[in-house]
């Protein structure tokens, strides 16, 4: 619920702030570092954060800003808790497949409980218990809650926090053209969302991860501290690193390739030895480069149980794999590097000479004879050739040819994504940038009603399955991302949207009358409804007024120093760093009039 | 944050609400009962709820209540995570002190985690981080957020429940007179909020319990519903029954008395046998009674770890030991009726023929023969002269001398407390009611400061411990308490200021014009200010329509029925039952006037 809170003055003798001259020793990024300087945040345990007074100020104008556009989307607010009996996940298997990230316990009576990463299924029952008929669709009905995740690395603050502040709203529909537009109505409400709080975003093709279904985007934030990769076309693609499909390169006829030949290559471990090696022992017109090769690694495909498959994916030789897009085809399942413990169970692939082939026939792939599962990736093309590993010490073989030698169980997108590569629409070549994840929505489908027998009678009296959207906005993260968005070296710099006060009012110099001057100023600025940080300590220094100032960021400043004597007091622009004297009668509607100009700015 | 909010129409048609016929198989308590039959919320797991929209919109206002006398009492608000490390409560003890009911786990690298049951600890140390000076004091901040307690019997919906929303406020002074301040701020706060609510109270002394600490009362709302006993004087005294002063007898001349004489008293193992047998064998001018008898009744001390201590206590036979009274002596230890097992160790304790002296000794108590505490009950004076259990079978003794023949360890409040006993401050005899706690605040004195070394620099330069008091309101307690005590056998009555919706709109009966006058009320409505449900359902007949608006309770009912088409609406006080015709002109007009009464009423 909430909006705005008017006409507000909160003083700095006794608001719960101190600023902190040191940056906290485990700061990686910006906003953390800040946040805990200037008295917003406290750091209670790894990932996990109490919120100070200043703190919980911008934290609910995040919320609210986020209500209203709910609320404007026709989403319904509710709340779920945050402890849930374990069942909740059975049903639907994410019990397993959010594995280690999900807190666990038992109750007294040794019931299993979790503390929820997620909503899906809560909210999926709540509407099979209370609705019936495709009459009672659409709905969206959302909260905005703490959600617990037990992140291996919980880092950058509150940028992957263990328990956190998330929006989650869900869809219901009961044809996939309602849950198309209930989607687009979601998408609509987080863009206005990031253009409110003044969040750069691009809103990319995303894979699903653990939520399984089918179309899904992300909001990414494009920032250095980042820890999504992201392409973007001149013509607009943009997709999530893991969501980028490359182009398989066209059939080549090889009817008539030479057959496959072996060559020494001693010591040749590496792409560029052994480029080195074939262009000694197999010279050719052209000479051999790193995109001639086939690079194989052997990876586990690790389950929530911790059972371990062995594979081997083969990708071009100038190119690495990515483990990250590897495992988004494996996606409950993790994958790995294989460990010495994996290799010793398969002696017949020696490390720096694995291939596919051997002796005249493929041995790699699930029904081939080491029972190895075998994936290319997916830019190879039929027909393409290969220098490969042998499987014997100190032997590659060239002349491989893929559909003609071997077959793979399957072409996965496998390799890294580069600059350059194209866009998988003929939009361009794309770039890759690091950015942080802002918002998700993404069309769920019948996953969830079908795992908990969710449905409703359709016009004709029939049961159909409910069809579902999630959409989700990270509030404590993206608050920190607009931190890191807005500052600079002396200190946060809020926008007007989520500032913790709308003008901070510092009485500074001798006598009375700048505390006079500036008491009468933040009276005034309550009056017109505007929230004010006063800081009227006795005892602190100019130098230590303005440092604090910088640091804590509210917007606007007006100075009532040692001219206030003469009716003049100074408004700072904390983001310009302009600073302009204005009478005192006149500086109220001076605020109000900058104020209004970069609201409108923002606003555009 | 929050404040009102105005200009609302929510839609019955599209409003994710289904009320129920049937009530829940589980509801003991008609604001369980009532609660989810109405759509405000839905049980997840025992003592666990969801807060359909309804609910939120209810529990949002109560939030803003206590939100806003908080404000006016100086209080800051902040936010802790509910999940912490195990270690915050460890310095202060409390870790063992919570026992069962505190909902622990490991994090994924096998840290100990708890779900915070309250907070005491976490804000005595982002104070101690912070502050540093006598300056900086007093300081009141506070949280209203979600806790854990892993009640061994959660019951009657939200009125115990396992994850519940709670507002905790702490203070911190230099001195004792400063907490007395900070005290009774909360304190008048309180009043102010319970009285908006329109809940009723008592303010007894209360029992610390498991927080340690000085002066402490509770807010109590007496309910034939509540889990507390509580008692009053005519002359104004109140306390929890576990706090009630018991008035020792007065000392008794025994100078002259007979010596111990032990009688044959076979099969008389309850006090009245006991007392059959007494009159019986050693005949007196004034029968004996059961007010002559001493009863033993041996209990287990139980600490955190299970650890047990067997101890006898003696109260007047006419009276029960009341284990609750009991406990308050052994807080945190927990007491309970001595297994067979306890008693194994003790064969010398003869089940009803205990007393504390054999053979011309005693031998009950901490450093007699039998080395078992001996504790009396309060009541007992010096001197007087009771028929004890003389620990032989078939055998008591008259003429034992409380001060000449045994001294107990220790007087406790033992025996139970009842209707006619005196109130320790002289105002008169007590009688005990039912009633339960909505609110508590709480001298903790220096217990946490000294545990977690929270010290400032006084006036003198000198480090000193800081002085705290901590003061919760259960806000979903409390919330089902004002269903509790508002509402009839056809649903919930809310008062005018948490009631979900200002009006409710129904619109009912053939044709366009009903529901075309409804939706002009509700924009009149909304355009006053006013929060409107309005009923727009196309099918219902009006007997569901004003069924479901009796049961939602919304405290102000508009009927657009048949006669909308002449001009005439009705306006329905859900409290009278009154029902009067009204213009539709001056429909709206005349709701606002009677809401004004009605909400000046309230607040008198």
């Amino acid at each position: 619920m909430g909006g705005t809170i008017a006409g507000v003055i909160d003083r700095l003798s006794s608001l719960f702030v101190r600023t902190l001259r040191e940056d906290p020793a485990d700061a990686e990024v910006a906003s953390h570092r800040l946040l805990v300087r200037a008295g917003y945040i406290r750091r209670q345990a790894p990932g996990i954060f109490a919120w100070l007074p200043l703190g919980l100020r911008v934290k609910n104008k995040v919320e609210t800003i986020i209500r209203e556009e709910m609320a404007r989307a026709g989403a319904q607010e509710m709340s779920f808790p945050g402890l849930l009996p374990a069942e909740t996940y059975e049903a639907t298997g994410r019990l397993n497949d959010f594995g280690d990230s999900m807190f666990r316990l038992e109750d007294r009576k040794g019931a299993p409980m979790v503390l929820a990463p997620t909503h899906e299924e809560a909210f999926t029952v709540v509407v099979k218990d209370l609705y019936s008929s495709y009459k009672d669709l659409p709905l969206t009905i959302y909260q905005i809650q703490d959600k617990f995740r037990d992140e291996a690395r919980p880092r950058a603050g509150l940028l992957r926090g263990r328990q956190f502040t998330m929006k989650d709203a869900y869809s219901f529909d009961v044809d996939d053209e309602g849950l198309a537009e209930s989607y687009q109505r979601q998408r609509d409400a987080y863009e206005r969302i990031f253009q409110r709080l003044g969040l750069e975003y691009v809103i990319v093709d995303a894979q699903a991860g653990a939520m399984g279904g089918s179309k899904s985007e992300e909001f990414l934030h494009a920032t250095e501290v980042g820890e999504d990769t992201f392409v973007q076309s001149p013509g607009g693609y943009a997709a999530n690193v893991e969501a980028y499909v490359s182009t398989q390169a066209p059939a080549r006829d090889f009817s008539a390739d030479a057959a496959i030949e072996t060559f020494r290559t001693p010591g040749s471990t590496t792409i560029a030895t052994l480029v080195d090696a074939a262009n000694r022992e197999v010279p050719r017109e052209r000479p051999w480069a790193a995109v001639d090769t086939l690079k194989h690694v052997v990876l586990a495909v690790v389950d929530h149980e911790g059972n371990r498959e062995v594979i081997v994916v083969g990708v071009e030789g100038d190119r690495d794999a990515d483990l990250g897009r590897i495992e988004a085809a494996f996606t409950p399942r993790e994958v790995e590097m294989a460990t010495e413990e994996d290799l010793k169970a398969y002696p017949q692939l020696v490390p720096g000479y694995i291939g596919p082939w051997l002796d005249g026939r493929q041995v790699l792939g699930k029904d081939q004879e080491w029972g190895i599962p075998y994936y290319l990736d997916a830019r190879i093309g039929e027909g393409s050739t290969w220098i490969s590993g042998a499987n014997a010490a100190d032997t590659h073989l060239h002349s491989l040819v893929i559909g003609r030698d071997v077959v793979p169980d399957a072409r996965i997108e496998a390799a890294d994504v580069r600059d350059g590569d194209p866009a998988p629409d003929g939009s361009g070549p794309v770039t890759t940038k690091r950015g942080t994840e802002i918002g998700h929505v993404f069309q769920l489908g019948r996953k969830y009603a079908e795992a908990l027998d969710l449905r409703v009678l359709d016009k004709n009296g029939k049961l159909v399955v409910v069809t579902m959207g999630s959409y989700g906005i990270g509030v404590t993260r993206d608050l920190a991302l607009v931190a890191e968005q807005n500052h600079d070296d002396r200190g946060l710099i809020w926008p007007e949207a989520v500032a913790p006060y709308d003008v901070h009012v510092i009485a500074t110099g001798k006598g009375e009358v700048p505390l006079q001057v500036a008491e009468q100023l933040a009276a005034e600025a309550e009056a017109a409804g505007l929230e004010v940080l006063l800081d009227d300590r006795p005892k602190e220094s100019p130098g230590v007024k303005f440092g604090d100032a910088e640091l804590i960021g509210v917007p606007w400043i007006l100075i009532a120093g040692r001219n206030a004597a003469d009716g003049t007091v100074e408004l700072w622009n904390r983001r310009t760093n302009e600073r302009n004297q204005v009478a005192v009668t006149e500086a109220v509607a001076a605020l109000l009039a900058a104020r209004e100009v970069s609201l409108e700015a923002a606003g555009k």
